[in-house]
C-alpha cells in the first residue's frame, strides 16, 4: 500500500511541476524570451528509449510492464537530475543508460541477448554535438557498462572506433568496470536463444507462439539524447545486438551516423531497430542532413525516415531524438518501443504501446 | 625500348579513343540525347585511389613513382574493361580493388601496414547504389582480398558488417582466399612501424626525416567507384588502417557512410584518410545529403566537405566520387592523392600530387 502511494506520488510529481511551470510561463513566446534573456534558463530535456519491437498488451504481465515502466521513469530521471543542476549531457546520458544496462530487462549490458555461439557480445556509441567528438566500442564480452567504455574512447584514445579483446584491454588500461562473461547469461536471454535455434532447425514449425523474447530478437537496444543548460546535445547508444547473431557481427548501435549522431546545429539521436537497415539507410545522420540542408524539422525529418525510408528498405525500428530547441521526438514503426522523456517544460512522459 | 613504346601506346590508347568519340558526338548536348535515346549508350565511369597524403615529388625515386603510375592504370583499366563490356559496376568495383590489394605498394590486403603488436587487421566495406545493399568486414587477419569477403557478407549472409574471428568463419564458409598472417609482413611495412614505434619513445626526436611510410602513418587505404551501363553506382575501399594502430581500432573504411556510400539517385564515394574524422562527419554519406536535400553539385559538396568541414575539424584526406551523370571528382587537402580514372568520354586520367 506504502509502494503503491510512492509510485502514485512519483507519478503525480511531474504533472505538479509541470502546472508550476505553466502559471509561471503564460506563451511559449514568453518562455522563449526568458530563455534568449536568461543562459540559465535555457531549455533542457532527455529521452531514453529501451528497445522498439511488435510487443502488444496481451504480451505483457502486469508487473512485468510496471517494471519496464519503472526502469525506464527511474533512468530518465536520473539523467533529468543532472541536467537540472547545470550539469553536462554526457553525464546525463551515461548516466541513464547505465541504469538500462544494468537492468535484466534490456538488450544492453545486464540484459543483453547471446550471440549463435551463447555469449554476449556488446556494442556501444556516444556522440557530443558540440563538437561532433565521438567514441565507440563493438564486440566486447567483459565491459559492465560499455557505454562508459565508449565515453573513455571518445576522451582518452586517439580513436573513434575500438573493437574485440583490443577494446578489453584499453578497458583495463583506463579503469573501465570488466565482469566475468558469465554475467551476462541471464536465464531469459538463454531461453530467448535456444527457442531461436530451435526455429532455425524447423523454419516451418507452425507451433510457435508469439514472444517477447524470440519474435523481435533484433530488438531491444537502450539508448539517450540529452540537451543541456548549455546548449550541448549528446546522443549515446547501448545493445547486445541480435539473438544468435554469428560471425561477429556488428549492428548500427557503434556507428556513428547510423545509430548515434549528435550536432548542436541540428539534433541528437539514438536509433533501435533491425540494425543492418539502419545502417544502410545511415539513419542518425540522414535525419540529421534533412534538417541542416532540407531545411525540415526533426519531427518531419524523422516520420519521413522511420515511417517511409526504411520500411521501403525493408527495414523497422525507431528513434529518440532532441532538436536544439528542447523538442523530443520518439518516432518508431513498429507495435511498440520502450520509452521515456522529461521535456524542457519539466513533463516526465513514460511509455511502451503507441499513444 | 619495348618497353617504353608498350607504355607510350598505353598512354596514347584513351587519347586517341577519346578523340573519337569528340568527333563523333560534336556537344555534350547531342551526347545526352544519344544517351538518353539508346540505352546501351547510358555514360559509364570509373575511379579509383590509392590513398591521400604528405608525398612530395622529392621524396619519390622516378621508379617508384612509375610503379605507382603503372599499378593505379592497371587497376582502373581492368575495372574500366568490366564497364565496357556492359558488365556490373560490383564487378568492375572489385576487380579493380583486387589490383590495388594484391599489390604490396598501397595500404590494403598484401600491403596492409601493421599494427601496434605487428600483425596486420584489414577492414573493408562495399555500397551499390541501385538498393543501397552493404556488405563490411573489420579486423579480419588472413583474408588475402577483404574487399571480396565484403561482397560476401552482402550477398551471402543476412548482416551488413562482420568482424574479427567471426568474419574469418564467415569467409572459410563462403569460399573466400585465406592466406597465413605472414603473407602481410612486408619488410617494408614492418620498417615503418618500427619507425613509428620509435618516435613514439623519442616523441622530441628533431631528426626524424620525413619519410613516405612515417610521416603518413595514417594513409594509404584504396577504393574505387564506378558507374555502369545500367545505372548502377557501387562504391568500395579496403585497407590496412594506420600504422601503430591499437586495441581493434576500427577506421573510416569499413563504415557505411563514413569510408564508403553509394546511391543511384545521388553518387558514390570512396574516402581515404584520417578516418576518426572521416567516422565523426559521416563524410562520404554527408556529400550524397548535400547533393539530395541541398541540391549541390557533387563537386560543390565534396569541395565543401574535403576542403573546408573535415579540416575545421583538424583532419585531412580526400575522396574518389561518381555521380549519376558520370561526372567525376577527386577532391583532397593533402600534398597527393594516389588516383586514376576514366571518365564517360574514355579518358584516362593518372596522377599522385596536385594537378
Amino acid at each position: 500500500m506504502l509502494k503503491i502511494r510512492f509510485y502514485l506520488a512519483l507519478f503525480l510529481l511531474p504533472i505538479l511541476l509541470f502546472s508550476c511551470n505553466e502559471t509561471t510561463n503564460n506563451t511559449e513566446a514568453t518562455k522563449e524570451n526568458i530563455t534568449q534573456d536568461n543562459p540559465t534558463e535555457k531549455p533542457y530535456a532527455i529521452v531514453i528509449h529501451g528497445g522498439a519491437g511488435a510487443m502488444k498488451p496481451e504480451m505483457m504481465t502486469d508487473s512485468l510492464e510496471k517494471a519496464y515502466k519503472q526502469t525506464l521513469e527511474q533512468a530518465v530521471k536520473a539523467g533529468h537530475k543532472i541536467l537540472e543542476s547545470g550539469g553536462d549531457a554526457i553525464d546525463a546520458v551515461t548516466t541513464s543508460i547505465n541504469i538500462l544496462e544494468n537492468s535484466p530487462l534490456f538488450n544492453a549490458g545486464k540484459g543483453a541477448v547471446l550471440t549463435h555461439d551463447g555469449t554476449a557480445e556488446l556494442d556501444a556509441s556516444i556522440m557530443v554535438g558540440k563538437d561532433r567528438d565521438a567514441g565507440a566500442v563493438a564486440g566486447v564480452t567483459r565491459v559492465k557498462n560499455p557505454i562508459l567504455l565508449a565515453k573513455a574512447v571518445m576522451e582518452n584514445s586517439p580513436h573513434v572506433m575500438l573493437s574485440g579483446k583490443g577494446a578489453e584491454e584499453f578497458a583495463m588500461d583506463n579503469g573501465i568496470k570488466l565482469v566475468d562473461p558469465s554475467y551476462f547469461l541471464t536465464e531469459r536471454r538463454k531461453e530467448a536463444l535456444e527457442k531461436v535455434l530451435q526455429n532455425e532447425v524447423t523454419p516451418n514449425n507452425s507451433s510457435a507462439s508469439v514472444d517477447l523474447d524470440t519474435s523481435d530478437y533484433k530488438f531491444g537496444t537502450v539508448g539517450c539524447v540529452a540537451l543541456d543548460k548549455h546548449g550541448n546535445i549528446v546522443a549515446g547508444t547501448s545493445t547486445g545486438g541480435m539473438t544468435n547473431k554469428r560471425w561477429g557481427r556488428i549492428g548500427d548501435s557503434p556507428i556513428i551516423g547510423a545509430g548515434t549522431y549528435a550536432d548542436n546545429e541540428t539534433c541528437g539521436i539514438s536509433a533501435t531497430g533491425w540494425g543492418e537497415f539502419f545502417i544502410r539507410g545511415v539513419v542518425a545522420h540522414d535525419i540529421a542532413a534533412r534538417m541542416r540542408y532540407g531545411n525540415e524539422s526533426l519531427a518531419d525529418a524523422a516520420k519521413q525516415v522511420i515511417q517511409t525510408d526504411i520500411p521501403e528498405m525493408g527495414g523497422d525500428g525507431g528513434i529518440v531524438a532532441i532538436d536544439k530547441n528542447g523538442e523530443i521526438i520518439m518516432e518508431f514503426n513498429t507495435l511498440g518501443m520502450y520509452r521515456a522523456s522529461i521535456n524542457k517544460h519539466g513533463e516526465t512522459h513514460v511509455a511502451i504501446y503507441k499513444d
